[in-house]
């Protein structure tokens, strides 16, 4: 983080230089960017515009510089993202290493990460970056790929790391160990691990438990399990974990939905929970339970 | 706790005073209670048998103390329970507060919290009590039920505080807050608060997750819920959870299936994490996942 | 049926004599009644109201005939129920038996069995009382309660017939067996029978799967089943299911959510397929799916 | 069907050919099927072994004839099938056109649909063979993969067809119209659709329900569904579905778990039930009930 751009010099303004990332590759975001920057800019905030967003702009001439992800997060003290909640993880796992903060302005119906409407991003913005916020860290999931003793890739996942049947669509079965001790041989379409974040994410779906994001534990969620008596569970977030694929099976890896890697058999997966954390900064009213109702239409019933 | 009832001088002994409890009721169980109370008099240990389990031995003459469980809760260092895990929910409530370690011996199948079988019991009681144990704090809920601003009663439960529609068998409506935010008003047929250990007993068939019982959370599972998104919820075991039932409707509150109360309408329940936690004897070699795989058949499938 | 309230003679008219039957218990209902009866009077039709709505207009005279639904059902050719669905249940199976068509208007948001909005009531009542409706006819269960071989009671169910355990609360055991042959003995808070109609009441929130209403079956849905394997079984609408309380339990039975006994240790109940069928009018462009999309919110997403 | 391999001239010998099929690329079985045939030979049955599995036998020679499945289904009057269900599902596939009668003898653990077992084969095959059996016939589905109109290939299913998503393992979006009525768009993982036979198959591992097979029903199963209110259904299987694949989708299609095939942007799926109808001959004690009670392990509970 850094002042670099200059500030008027009032050292008690707490994010002087302020990120801005939207949604990758939509050409209609730039119009958004564009009037919170100048918003930024009236203000008297320095701007950086993360590069792919700044590209959407086209050939126009733009008055703030433009840095790729790794180089801006050493930049700017806090970061703005427009979209939706896909757009946030991309962002978070980007700049958790450089521990910068984020806020998320929805530019459709508020989402999980993305709490600010977009017709209250000035009201709630001013507020935030004038102190006004709550803070909270949310904890991300790391998994490491084994083969042959060897660790091929590592990844964060804010919302879950998921082991799918790969292209064959064949069933897969692997080994799950927690703490070196042997938990269940499965047989399944795959498996999620979740952090509590996640929980309301894709693990919903696959009829996983709803984890308040202060609870610090992973929850394990098998897809369309063998065997009947297979129910999610949630560990703590201490727990290594490992997974050993079985002989004859190839499966799918996905880190939020996005990275793929491919798992051959033999393959072992280690995830534990990552030793940074995502901060997010809210409006002072932020209600955790407020989300969910909205999001889960909880007043909706079918009777 | 105390070594009153004067052991043989070596003080590295760690429980010199052991009391037994078995199941309530059942007449069989007195052969089982005596044959242990032989095992641990002849290696020089002084036990004390819990009344209603020594009412069990009838007439016949008795070389042990009775005490009930409130006075044995003080005479005795550590508690063998004899039965399944009804008898060892019971037998913790009446000993947690004075912070006496329990240890179970199951007389039927393996329990999820009467982990040692009957056939093994000699050697495993052998090795605890010389102090080859793995010690297992596990957290309790206590909840308040309160009547126009007062405390009516208050109960502790190890595994779940239940809230059922009452006789009339109608759905219920009630509010629920955590730490003073409101969650939902529901339309259910009741709802579970679990602590962790409890998430295997009667919140598992109402379709609830596991929670490891290091995960510091309490688990909130709906009962038959109207609204068809209602979810189960885990949530930080610091959380006070209140709910409130709305005015018309009465319910039925169970702390561990066993004591039960009436709720009236406008009655509020306050549920938290009791400060007593309940503190369980192990094998050395105990493991959590293995008992899961036992107890949910996890190697059997239908296909 | 009859014409008996003398009609204007033009025989083509599907529907001379109107029944009109409105929530039971609710004074405000009346004002819809009459209007509907004047609506109905100004367009050649006899009308007759059902006794306890007729009730609920105190002591204005009124000029249209008040009957209790055994004689109502008699007099009438069609009967329009102004209500939910509850009421719409309860007419049901006061008519069934007379083979009356329902027509069900719904005063609040539209019902799974009201599916004529307030707003649309007389456009809609037109078109169905000059011919222009669906027909469609519901199976309905019928349940006997049979002691010592007797058999105590029987009662018909348009939605379910719910085994619950009674008012001790505790877990109940049966036995099930579906044309003489043993299916299985169960531990559970309860077990739910449903027509494909009540697949989208109560078997719903208890996780029971929705069954189109021109499936021939019966919807079998524990609760909370101690087993894990327990699962909704559909079976043929031939199959006659027997269920035997074991001896030391006793439970509630519910026809509708209404008709409350007790059953007793011992005591068998006895389902099959009801003789009759209940008969509803629908407007022409009625639509299941388009209902079940409505009611269950099906464009309604969390993320 | 034919008698041309010459039998013995009793005509009231109900299947005088038998067909032999075992599971596919097994070296282990030529044992089985071999001691099988020359039970059947030595009983005055004429014997056609399936072509892959006589290709088991190697290079030792052989007396019976062998015939790939298209060309046995003319030849024989009754097939056995020795294998799991999975080789049942592949021979009823082969055979269903041609109307011939199935046997299952599983070799392992008892199957839903190879309901003898090893132990017992010789007894229970002499009492089919001798006329002593239950006939079931069991509804296949038929899918289509429709592209801009043309029907590029259809196949049938006795368990299952499943759309899930494709090789880059991103969700979903279809729109489904059952009757040319409009059900719903959903944003999944995929969808199975599932004969009451497959009920207790894939579909119960994706939450699906229990459908007996006598109950005329197409059963819907979600994976993972975006939306939480998408509940699995059973429409009559009378119904003609049609799926359609949103633009920028594409999904991959399993029928019975083996063929697979691609859709792309804008293909239609069109499901509907089978002309022709499997059927398998049982022992005459034949129980659905015992065979769901064994394989599902009912009497199997955690606490």
């Amino acid at each position: 983080m850094s002042i670099a751009f200059g500030y008027n010099g009032d050292m008690t303004v707490p994010f002087p230089v302020v990120g801005l990332a939207g949604k990758v590759r939509s050409g209609e975001i730039w119009g958004e960017i564009e009037a919170v920057a100048q918003w930024l800019t009236q203000r008297g905030f320095s701007v950086v515009i993360e590069s792919s967003s700044a590209n959407a702009a086209g050939a126009s001439p733009m008055p703030w510089p433009a840095a790729p992800f790794p180089r801006l997060a050493d930049m700017v003290d806090v970061a703005i993202v427009l979209g939706g909640d896909g757009t946030m993880l991309h962002a978070a796992q980007q700049l958790v290493e450089a521990d910068v903060p984020l806020i998320g302005v929805n530019l459709g119906r508020v989402g999980f990460l993305t709490d600010i409407p977009r017709a209250q991003a000035f009201s709630q913005l001013a507020a935030i970056l004038s102190g006004e916020y709550l803070e909270e860290r949310r904890s991300l999931l790391t998994g490491q790929l084994v083969r042959s003793g060897q660790i091929m890739v590592e990844h964060h996942a804010l919302n879950d790391i998921v082991l799918n049947k790969g292209p064959r669509g064949q069933m897969i079965e692997f080994a799950l160990t927690i703490d070196n001790r042997f938990v269940y041989a499965q047989r399944s379409d795959g498996i999620i691990f979740s952090t509590p974040t996640g929980s309301t994410a894709y693990a919903l779906s696959a009829n996983g438990p709803i984890v308040h994001p202060q609870v610090p534990g992973i929850v394990l969620v098998p897809l369309c399990p063998h065997t009947l008596t297979a129910r999610p569970i949630t560990v703590p977030d201490t727990s290594v974990i490992e997974l050993a694929l079985y002989p004859g099976f190839v499966a799918d890896l996905y880190f939020d939905g996005h990275e793929r890697l491919e798992m051959l058999p033999g393959d072992a997966l280690v995830i534990r929970r990552a030793n940074q954390q995502a901060r997010f900064l809210h409006p002072r009213d932020y209600d955790y339970f407020a989300m969910l109702r909205e999001k889960l239409h909880w007043s909706a019933s079918p009777r």
